[in-house]
């Protein structure tokens, strides 16, 4: 993949503001990853970032320094010795692995503090920890995920932004995301493969220093459909909308046999694939990227990644949570905020 | 993976018979990549082998050694000097790139007696190279593709053979295969997953040596359904294959979430994969291993795997073909009869 702006993470660009990170379930396992990616942030070179949440629950689970902060202009100074921690209301009592309402109301006073200061340029971008949806719906939450809460936040319709999973040489977006199998084909327009299309394109330029992106789109069928003979949707919805992208000037190909298009040949000829459905754009990411792949929202005005991993109650408050997903979703949010820092200086 | 039979591809175990190599079109590329392969057979330690065709058609694309053969027999003791080669009915002047009835014929012959000389015992496998379906149906032919022609020839019915992907640490088996996505769920039955899950527990057992074979079986769904919540497939009909399976003492997994049981950690906990439909199989596996995925037809009395590529007309004849796929094919199918021939000795 091209990055036209050349971006290393050491390199001294214009000069950020710091990530908010919000800990999502105080119960789970966001406050631990979030203070192990703290303590070897030197040797992933990370970005300077703060924590949104309870200060309690990341000191039942890590024995590192806290440092307490009312405004994240104070996180870049402190970064270097202590983790940096903005305090929502406290929740009280915590037992990690035992997720509880006040648990969730802090996991989303968390995510909702961490938009606001993303929006408001204080954070220069926003990665949000795992949350349980069960727990949040319980709480009257009425959103299908994060996402969509962060997308109305920032006055931003759910088809209007795109999900783009990125590791380190793949990026895949879904066009259709959370649906049963049997429903993918009555859930897949012209339109909105167009819709997901040019936030991708909108995104790579801006986050990732793009200038031309190239887009590589995915049949829906075995071998795209054979010409009609195995499903007519690569005719009928998919050729249809790459015809508008192309006329629009994007450098767009497909659609591609779904199977032949993610070998490493494969992938350096694009910037993105377009996927059809879920599995198709999860799949070849996470057969290559399992602890690594970054989710991150486009469309949005603010920079927003997260770890591709759940709260995992299982295993939480018993020091084993691995933290190379959280890792990866700040080092990619902080590549990103400088990539559009350069953009936007440029 | 676990191979319970050790297999050293160098090893002199039981003598096992040569392969037949069925040519293919000889118009595509079919004749160089096998001549090739065998022009580097020592580098890969490739088992004895002949190829079943046209010699002409080699000819006219490669200019190393033949040796015209009368019986399978004399290819052992040729194949260190030339690359044997039983003649099919002379097609008449073949220009590669440019297919015609006559070599449709020609690709029908040779692997029609490559099918029947397996049969005999008098080849230990056969490795089909890449056929036209369109040149084929204009002579007749009335099968989807090679491999229900190859089950006809052995007696066996379609729906009681399947076809394995094979890379260096992963092995995946569509139940559902050319399917349009639409029609996948409609194809998706209890009784085709114990099908094809039975065959491949056989298929491991006599061709690679596993004893106890371990199957793990993917959801349909994203999130394989999220316990209903995002389609009953799982519910329906995958979770009672499972049941069936277990209670016929199969070591079997599942249904797992489809994007999470791909990566290398996942892979070394299974050694087949169930998968519910042609991309959910073929997209992991071709990731991860485009050039040296082997396709594999379990359930028939014979060997036989291909190189999963096409005729590549358009390449035909100007030395470019990479033939490291049907080497993967070559190597593989002597693998798999070494094996065979070492569980039946035990």
């Amino acid at each position: 993949m091209e990055a036209a702006v050349q971006i290393d993470p050491a390199a001294t660009g214009p000069a950020i503001a710091p990530l908010a990170v919000s800990i999502g379930d105080p119960a789970g396992i966001g406050p631990e990853v979030i203070a192990k990616a703290w303590a070897i942030r030197a040797a992933h070179r990370l970005p300077a970032f703060f924590a949104i949440g309870d200060r309690r629950s990341v000191e039942a689970v890590w024995g590192g320094p806290i440092a307490l902060i009312a405004h994240p202009s104070e996180a870049v100074g402190l970064f270097d010795q202590a983790l940096p921690l903005l305090q929502v209301d406290d929740p009280g009592d915590i037992l990690p692995g035992t997720p509880n309402l006040a648990g969730a109301r802090c996991a989303l006073d968390s995510v909702e503090m961490a938009v606001g200061l993303a929006r408001s340029g204080a954070a220069s971008g926003l990665v949000t920890g795992p949350v349980a949806k069960s727990q949040l719906y319980a709480i009257g939450f009425r959103h299908p995920g994060q996402t969509e809460f962060v997308a109305e936040r920032c006055g931003v319709a759910a088809e209007n932004v795109a999900m783009m999973l990125v590791g380190p040489d793949l990026r895949t977006v879904p066009v259709t995301i959370h649906r049963p199998l049997a429903k993918v084909c009555e859930g897949l327009t012209t339109d909105l493969i167009l819709s997901r299309a040019r936030v991708v394109v909108r995104g790579l330029i801006r986050d990732f220093g793009i200038v031309r992106p190239r887009l590589a789109v995915a049949g829906l069928n075995p071998h795209a459909g054979e010409g009609g003979a195995m499903g007519r949707e690569e005719i009928d919805i998919i050729l249809p909308a790459i015809a508008i992208l192309r006329e629009e000037g994007v450098d767009v190909k497909g659609p591609y046999a779904p199977d032949t298009m993610f070998h490493a040949a494969a992938r350096a000829g694009y910037d993105a694939a377009i996927c059809m459905y879920h599995d198709q754009a999860l799949i070849p990411l996470k057969t290559l990227y399992f602890d690594t792949g970054v989710n991150m929202t486009l469309g949005l005005p603010v920079l927003r990644t997260s770890p591709d991993h759940g709260t995992a109650f299982g295993i939480a408050g018993q020091g084993e949570a691995n933290p190379r997903a959280m890792i990866a979703a700040i080092a990619q949010a902080g590549q990103c905020a400088r990539a559009r820092a350069a953009v936007q200086a440029a």
